[in-house]
C-alpha cells in the first residue's frame, strides 16, 4: 500500500491526491508538517517538501516531487489518462499544470499558506494584512486567465478533463480554504468549479480541516 | 525550422538548448529580453519568461515552459533518450530536474542573474553585496549535494547521462559565468563538470557572452 506524506494544505499534494482518486489507486495518509524539518523527513527527500510517496513492498527510493509522482502514475496506470491526446496537446496541457504550480503557488497559494498557516503554526504569529491583500488581489488576474481558457474550450487544457484541471483544483482549493478567493465575476471557472466539487475524488479533501485553521462557509458547499 | 526565443544566461533556455544538441535537433536563436515584458512576447507567453519555441511551419500553439519543451522533444524524437531506464528511474530523474530547476534556481541563479544581470540591464542598479554572498554560500550546499550524488552514481540521475545532468549544467553554468562557483573541494562534481564541457552539445553555449557582463577566466576553459 502506497503511503503519501502530506498536510491537508499543500496544494502539491492535493493535485497527487485528485490524480490518485481519479485513477482509483489506493493509498494511506502521513500526517507531515515541512516546516518542522523532521530528521527522518529530510533524509527521505533533502528538499523538505511533500508530497512523498513511498510503497514499503516495492524496492528502491521514495518518489518525490509533485509532477515526477504524476508522470509515474500516469507511466504506470492506464486507467484515467490525464497527460492525453497529441505531443502538442501534452504540451499544452503540462505548461498549465506548470503555470498552477509555479505561478499560481509563487502569487497566490504560497503567500497565503505562509501568511495564515506557517506563521500561525511555527511561529505562533499573526498574519500580515498588506501580504493577504496581495495574494487576493493576484487570485483575481489568475482567475481572469482561467474564465479566459473556461471561454475557449471544456476544460482548462482542451477538450478533456486533464493534470492542467487538477492541477488548477488543488492550488484554487487551498486559496479558497484560506479566503483568498473571491467568486464574484468570475463564472466561467466558478462553474468549472463547481462541477469539480463534485466528483467523488475531490470529495474527500473538501471534507478535511486543518488545526486550529478553518475554512468560510462556502468552501465545501457545491452550490457556492 | 524551429525558433527558441531566449537570452544567453537563462539557464531553463540552457536546459533545452543541451536535449536539442544531444538530439541533433536544429534550431535558431531569437534574443528575448523577458525583464522587457514586450508586449508581442507576453501575448506569447502570459508567463512572460523564456524558453518558448515556435515553429512556422507547424499549426498549433507555440511550446512554452522548459521542462514542457524537454518532455515534447522525448516523446517526439527517439534519438539520445534523456528521460530513460524504468518508471522509478524515470522518476529519480524528474525529481532531479524538478530540485535543479527549482531549488538550484531559487537559491543560487536566480538570486545571481537578479543581482549582477537583471539589475545592471533593466535597472542599471548596482548588485546588493549580501545577495551574492548568500547565493555563493547556498552554491556549496548544492554541489556538496552533487557531489554525494556522483558519489555513488556515474551520472547524476543514474547509470546514463539524463535530463538530470543536462538541467544541473544549465544552472551550474549560468552560476559559474557569473562569478558564484567556488570549485574548490567538490571534486566529483568538477570532474563530471569537465567531462560536460568538452560534450558538443555544450560548446556553442560556452562561447556566448551576454553583453556588458564576463565571465571569469575559467569559465570556458575545459581544464578549468
Amino acid at each position: 500500500m502506497w503511503q503519501l506524506y502530506q498536510f491537508p494544505l499543500c496544494p502539491f499534494s492535493r493535485k497527487v491526491r485528485l490524480l490518485l482518486g481519479e485513477k482509483g489507486i489506493g493509498y494511506e495518509l502521513v500526517r507531515e508538517s515541512p516546516w518542522d524539518r523532521r530528521d527522518e523527513f529530510m533524509d527521505m527527500n533533502p528538499a523538505g517538501e511533500t508530497p512523498v510517496m513511498v510503497d514499503a513492498s516495492r524496492p528502491g527510493a521514495p518518489l518525490i516531487d509533485s509532477m515526477a509522482i504524476c508522470e509515474y502514475f500516469e507511466e504506470t496506470v492506464d486507467k484515467a489518462a490525464t497527460i492525453n491526446g497529441t505531443a502538442a496537446n501534452r504540451a499544452e496541457i503540462r505548461r498549465l499544470v506548470s503555470w498552477f504550480d509555479t505561478h499560481f503557488y509563487r502569487d497566490v497559494t504560497g503567500p497565503l499558506l505562509h501568511e495564515r498557516v506557517v506563521k500561525r503554526l511555527a511561529h505562533r504569529a499573526a498574519p500580515d494584512a498588506k501580504g493577504l491583500r496581495e495574494a487576493m488581489k493576484a487570485a483575481v488576474s489568475h482567475l481572469d486567465y482561467t474564465d479566459y481558457l473556461l471561454d475557449h474550450r471544456n476544460w482548462l487544457g482542451g477538450a478533456t478533463l486533464s493534470l492542467a484541471d487538477l492541477a488548477a483544483a488543488a492550488q484554487i482549493s487551498v486559496a479558497d480554504y484560506l479566503g483568498g478567493i473571491d467568486w464574484k465575476g468570475h463564472d466561467q471557472t466558478a462553474r468549472w468549479y463547481r462541477g469539480f466539487k463534485s466528483r467523488p475524488s475531490f470529495r474527500p479533501l473538501l471534507s478535511e480541516r486543518m488545526e486550529m485553521i478553518g475554512p468560510p462557509a462556502h468552501y465545501d458547499n457545491v452550490d457556492f
